[in-house]
């Protein structure tokens, strides 16, 4: 939809309606008593090449058309998806409580952890074995050691494992022990990490970039769909914003909105944030409160001791009060917490 | 708190104590291995006068202190402030659901919506008889006429009215009828209008300015509060992000943040950030679970109808059940809606 | 412009138009492959009464005629607006080169730092008398002894005076000695202010809100602009985002951007964005490449012993430099700094 | 250093230290009249386990030693790196135009944009052959065909050449070719990458993640650097903010206080943030003012026929006006632009 200047003239006009044509688009041209606006009708493909943008009489283009498929809604007939990890239904009106600590520090820990989680409730078990980390002088994850000890945690506890891949290389071992692919937020438009995962047709968790939009990351689930991998949730986990009174703002209108566009679940970290354990209830409830899918939080059996994001992560002990208290929304919004 | 760069010359850190000590604070030197930090310590309004970024050896400054003294938590040791507005409580335990149309636009219409948020279990009125319109060519609100029909709802209800003030000329006639005065987002920083709100001692609503911090809207409520009026609520409505899916970012994170830091109540205003109604029942939601002493609902008895913000309003149809919802929310986070 | 979704129903869009119909506009229908537009064509007004977002089959509203008219280019058929202050031309091939103090503090300050702006090329002095401080306990001016000051530094120097005016009830006061009326960033959308100083007929300042759109600081002109004073300047000083390590982000794109919409002149603050006053002279020149009409700059006599914004005000030792380095640039883009 | 809050209890402070020292940092503590700061003195890695927020008594937490070395300005003593690439020098006050195509599309494009900047006065040849697309229909760059014309490019104009890698499985075929690495926004965070790129030892030109702070950026370039690379240069490229008037905000003020914080060149790329070419000089202007060390521009010999990015490829008609105006204005700052 291309927006002409008031004033543009009857060359600039049919100049654009030329450029239209040529890149085999219809135009259809729209005359107000102020301004003239031009439809480019055809394939999103030949729209992008249009690019007028700056040219003479030209005020904006407005894009019409949405540039995902697969992910939409309408590809669905207006449906849910729902999701089966590991006997755990995710999506429509199952609720998944993923839990468990940030990295995967060493066998007492991560059984522990997992443990506790299992027993207050958790539906599904998260760990790190590989981080991404901002600085390089910083503890970059167990790595195989790390993924062995998540199996070990699976088989005791029974719960399905979320963990990230950061790096194709290690693409064959993530997929020896993970139920879910995290994908992390830096990693949401690194388009070959994407498509690989997608060809592996294993369930997949993408994080929204930090500065992402709500239509980019919804492209960025295109890639994955794309192969042929229909079990990609959504996952919400704060934008960055001008406040620094958190780590990040929890856009928690994401979830509505997604949902509406998308037949995906949507999943909301309500960790990472806040970046401090004492408000991480408040946003969980919201969460779910929001209408989420589902909520992956931080829990740490000694929180204080642990190696990175220490602050943020609930100790096991607090946990199922939290875990409750999530059920009880649930049920409000007509949800149940989706278990074995 | 003057942090040195790496680096910094003996004379460089000689020069910035002797700053400090001529504005009269005292100076806490620490060395480090790497750099050197310089405490001033003194008065708040001292330390603003030493502006030393950009001083030869100086790294960055970070101010320690808060700026506002008042409004915090430690003012009132700790404890929460609950207001008592025409016999509703807000704060503490207490939840206050403020609903009602965005303007006032006649009479039928105000009565009508007046009597079906009342009778749906609002505990407060709201309605705009002034109105901040980004284009002066907009409806700017029925002003006196407004008023009055804000005092014949109130006295056909019995609940308190919560209305807009913009111009400090019409504040005797929104004194006649306000029982509580809101000030909208884009006069946050209005601060004669902020001194004279607080000088009159009526309880008053202050918005967050759309790209505030939690911080500058505590620092705004400390106008009013230095006047000698107690009755402050401070209300979340929305910040402006990259994300243009949806009108303004609702900030829920803001809850805990602020009900760290304050005593004064934290209100949630749901509408405006979404901007269209069917995401306006998720975002209240929300608010509750996330810790919220209050909403502030717009609902209309017809809103195809409404003269403004048509879209965002909730049909009175609609608001029983989303207050019904509220209720058992409050339950599970340990609030209950005040009523008189 | 009414985006369907695609999938929409005939009965959603037969809705959709009825409700075009109904306000007063007329609909015109395009539907393409996928989905169909729908065209509200009318005046703005009745545009806005629409508020169809959210409505069944509707996906999203983009609003296609621009919302101001007055501030338009369009509206002086394409030409630039000269304003001529005090003798000097400010637009078109004119750049003004404004500077002086933050805050007018005391005669010895005032007199010299005005003297020297004045010698170093300045074409106008600018100063405050009236502080918007965060804080109620930081110094709010001197007021009227400022505006007496200034007037004496206006006398002795013959540069035009820029000062703030920030309570309609200093308005007289200010008129009495301001050949330009500052409107400070958080006044942008004081709707009354707006109007007063347009009613003055007095030439403006407008400051971008830190987080205005380029559109919205256009409205605000509007509301100037729409009682009768053609005199205004638009002035972008930088915009709130997520990145700390500078007080703004100075957002020059609106330069360009702002000269594509209006026939008003732009004008740059370099100070507020840096917060510090090694940086500035980079942003002036930033500025001038950009394109702006003009900039602003706080130039001190001594600003380590500045009261407010002591980090951010150039010494007037540094001041010549800059302002031949000015005149140099401008030369490149065309421009003349304009002076009596 | 740990920011206690007002009214923090002896014994949350006796915890804090207790927790600063179980670490292995020794606790310098600060008691001002209101409160207590702690600082934790010890290697960076030791305090980034303490993780404290939300501790009892603690109010916030502020860094204070920087997390990057090797870039860091300190590291060279307070030089300036000047790298040398192709005979051409970059940095200190040498100043480098890159420009070339956004996409190698076919033969005829190629080498007639690249002999008509190398006559404008280029430095380097820019050009992609392997593009990031947000769209997987999208077309995603000639690939190994687009480095083979690359090369051709650099036979006939003997230029430098500047190209992107994506996926690290086409790094040896990048190497062959380029001069320059460019590593892109959205891979900014891409570690394995940056990893790849530093062990490689070829100059890279590190792009800005569109929502990366300055911070973060010198972080990335850590480690590329780390692998004992030195030749890196940053590239401010616009950051993503509320403003839809153009695709990003351009943030020059990135300029200066990068240059204060590292002695790697800083590069500005004057084409993406307006997304359209009428803008462009006015931005490569403003970025070469305000004291960057080169820019990268978009230069098409026939844009309305690009591939992508049509709107915002300056024609190579325009270039020369461009280059000449950038020359001039370099000279103004103390710069020269560096030719073979």
């Amino acid at each position: 939809m291309i927006v002409m200047k008031e004033g543009a003239t009857e060359e600039e006009i049919a100049h654009v309606i030329e450029r239209v044509e040529q890149v085999g688009c219809s135009a259809h041209v729209s005359k107000g008593e102020l301004l003239t606006v031009i439809g480019a009708i055809g394939d999103r493909d030949k729209d992008q090449q249009l690019s007028l943008e700056g040219t003479p009489g030209v005020d904006h283009i407005v894009p019409i058309a949405k540039p995902y498929k697969l992910a939409s809604r309408q590809f669905k007939d207006g449906a849910d998806s729902v999701l089966e990890i590991g006997g755990r239904k995710v999506g429509g009106a199952n609720f998944a409580l993923m839990a468990g600590p940030c990295t995967v520090e060493n066998r007492d820990q991560m059984l522990a952890s997992a443990k506790s989680v299992a027993e207050a409730g958790a539906t599904m078990l998260r760990g790190g074995a590989y981080k991404p980390r901002t600085s390089p002088y910083s503890f970059q994850g167990l790595g195989r050691e790390g993924l062995r000890l998540l199996a070990e945690a699976k088989e005791e506890t029974g719960l399905p494992i979320v963990t990230e891949l950061l790096d194709l290389r290690d693409l064959d071992d993530v997929l020896d022990v993970a139920d879910v692919i995290q994908i992390g937020a830096r990693n949401m438009q690194n388009y070959s990490l994407l498509a690989e995962i997608g060809k592996s047709g294993r369930p997949a968790l993408l994080k929204r970039g930090l500065s992402a939009t709500v239509e980019e990351l919804l492209m960025a689930s295109e890639y994955i769909l794309k192969e042929g991998n229909e079990n990609v949730m959504l996952c919400e986990r704060g934008i960055r914003t001008y406040e620094t009174a958190y780590r990040f703002t929890l856009d928690l209108l994401a979830v509505p909105a997604l949902k509406e566009q998308t037949h995906l679940p949507v999943i909301v970290d309500p960790s990472h944030a806040p970046g401090r354990r004492d408000w991480v209830e408040s946003m969980s409830l919201a969460a779910v409160a929001a209408g989420a899918d589902g909520i992956i939080v931080e829990v740490h059996n000694d929180p204080d001791k642990a190696i990175c994001d220490a602050a943020q992560q609930v100790p096991t002990s607090d946990f199922r009060a939290l875990s409750s208290k999530v059920e009880s929304i649930a049920a409000v919004v007509g949800k149940t917490v989706s278990r074995a």
